[in-house]
């Protein structure tokens, strides 16, 4: 039974306790059937803070986590303006043509719940939208208790125990988004086009290093010999940084989101990727790791959750601040004194 | 009067009770003076956890701080086998002979108390450590309430209330040393020698991207060529990266530790980047986000340590571990229970 409920997009808004009238037998029932409503609903049950439904999350989480891991779990991320909406549309549309069970998610780590990140998507891959077999789910709310990267970190696990095979994420922020995505990902893809010299436009601190295949975008029109060049530069840079752990040579691929060329080329170097870490122990010792890894952030992240909930604690941290960063207070004394009132 | 005490290289080892004999005032007084005995001691007293020591070091470093941030902070790092000690040792000679008030620290965030490290750093710059007028210290132990990291911090603050005006920084360590380093200096340098073909000995994932100043050692002998053409690779790929906040032209320069080579020219760089940074207020502006970022850093260390201090913590710990890596226990479940227990 259906409980009243409205929808916006590929959100379910449905009163509080009706989410409660599931068992956690139920929601796993539906969910392993591909009930996308079922789904869309216990997405959105694991994003919320409320302490009844954090219980009902884990409980059904727990159910699904034998079940997950099956996927390819694949990140993409690239500079606002790389074309990361349409590289991912000619991805996902190739990947649906060859029976893929394909998931998109967005992550963003500094998001607010926001129309504009509800819709924004959608927006964006017009066509990829349309498949009725594809999933596509704007990032997560910011109210998670682990933070957005825990809560993308469950999703992955609902999404896997519902049946898809090939999960992408997308970040969509600034800061952070990227390294969290990093540490969930089995394959790390950056996007970049050329900038107005031959070199690369807003190639982010660290990220070059992280990725695995480095695609050159907007490879059409006037731009061809300028997209070469500018992939010849990175390949010659690749060359200088410590080879991967996996032993995955880390590879260039020139495409053209607009013109939908250099995309059979990049399924099959991802392919490769995934054949040769299962072949040699990395896919599974990296999943290993970022599970750990899990544990670790979420457990630290909320600690000083738990920690910061003191009614006076945000008074404290405030005046500390502003009195470290004129220079009066030295950090050390500051964390000191804010201990000894905490504990 | 100095208390009964014993001395291995540069550290004093006092009898507990004698350390809380003098006063505030006392200390700051030989600090200033340059009573290198005192500065010693004040440096172990604030790498301890004893409580009352912990109450006395706070009370001298907020003595302290007003006095300080005049020193250029000055970072270094490379792989094992770079020459870091023999370049250290070329610039620090050719400072003192500038007259510059000079310490060296060394830093290992995965150090311990170990003959090892206290005595390596001598051993490897001889003729350094023979300079009166240069303060060499190793690592800070792990024992320090925020970590070795703090600990550094902390003994940046005491070097510059005692007058030294250059402070050289080195990472000794693997890990996340010299991120941790990078955000307490001013300016950061890498070493790198030249591998087997014309690409650099072991790059570390996102280090490149880091330094201001990037050093090819061993540009002597055979190696000549070689060395040039390593520089050349390094400057086309930082051409690729995103400029720095500082303004800063990432520059590549070749030295030869062994033959005192490029130090002067090395020496020069240093200079420009003071006054450039000094000139466009970037120097300040880090120097603020460096302190909120120790204050953050530290009060996020001490809480996790402090909440880890409940008896049964690792015991918990533990277990949730090697359930999470054999893949039976969700982590979100792992934190959610380790929490409900702690709280």
């Amino acid at each position: 039974m259906v409980p009243p409920c409205f929808t916006r997009g590929d959100l379910i808004f449905i009163p509080v306790m009706a989410q409660l009238d599931l068992t956690t037998e139920q929601w796993l029932t539906g969910i392993r059937n591909g009930d996308r409503v079922l789904l869309s609903r216990a997405i959105t049950l694991i994003e919320s803070a409320v302490p009844a439904h954090r219980e009902q999350a884990l409980a059904l989480l727990s159910a699904c986590y034998p079940l997950s891991g099956s996927a390819m779990r694949i990140g993409i991320t690239g500079s606002p303006g790389a074309g990361k909406s349409t590289t991912i549309e000619s991805l996902g549309l190739q990947m649906l043509a060859d029976n893929k069970k394909l998931a998109v998610l967005a992550v963003d780590p500094s998001s607010r719940i926001s129309k504009g990140s509800i819709l924004g998507d959608k927006t964006r891959m017009q066509q990829l939208s349309r498949e009725a077999s594809v999933f596509i789910r704007p990032t997560a709310s910011g109210e998670h208790v682990g933070g957005v990267a825990a809560a993308t970190r469950e999703t992955i696990i609902l999404l896997e125990a519902a049946g898809f095979d090939t999960i992408l994420i997308e970040t969509v922020g600034v800061g952070q988004g990227e390294t969290a995505i990093y540490d969930m990902t089995d394959l790390f893809i950056l996007l970049l086009i050329p900038g107005a010299g031959d070199e690369l436009q807003g190639i982010k601190r660290g990220i070059m290093e992280l990725a695995d295949i480095i695609l050159i975008n907007k490879c059409d029109g006037d731009n061809v010999e300028r997209a070469k060049l500018a992939a010849a530069e990175v390949r010659r840079a690749i060359h200088l940084f410590q080879s991967k752990t996996s032993e995955w040579p880390v590879c260039v691929e020139l495409i053209s989101g607009l013109e939908g060329r250099g995309i059979p080329e990049l399924r099959h170097q991802i392919d490769k990727y995934f054949e040769l870490t299962k072949h040699n122990g990395y896919l599974e010792s990296n999943r290993i790791r970022q599970r750990e890894s899990w544990f670790q952030d979420q457990l630290h992240y909320a600690i000083l959750r738990s920690v910061s909930e003191h009614p006076q604690y945000h008074e404290w941290l405030k005046s500390a601040e502003a009195d470290i960063q004129t220079g009066q207070l030295l950090p050390s004394l500051a964390v000191h004194t804010l201990l000894k009132k905490l504990f």
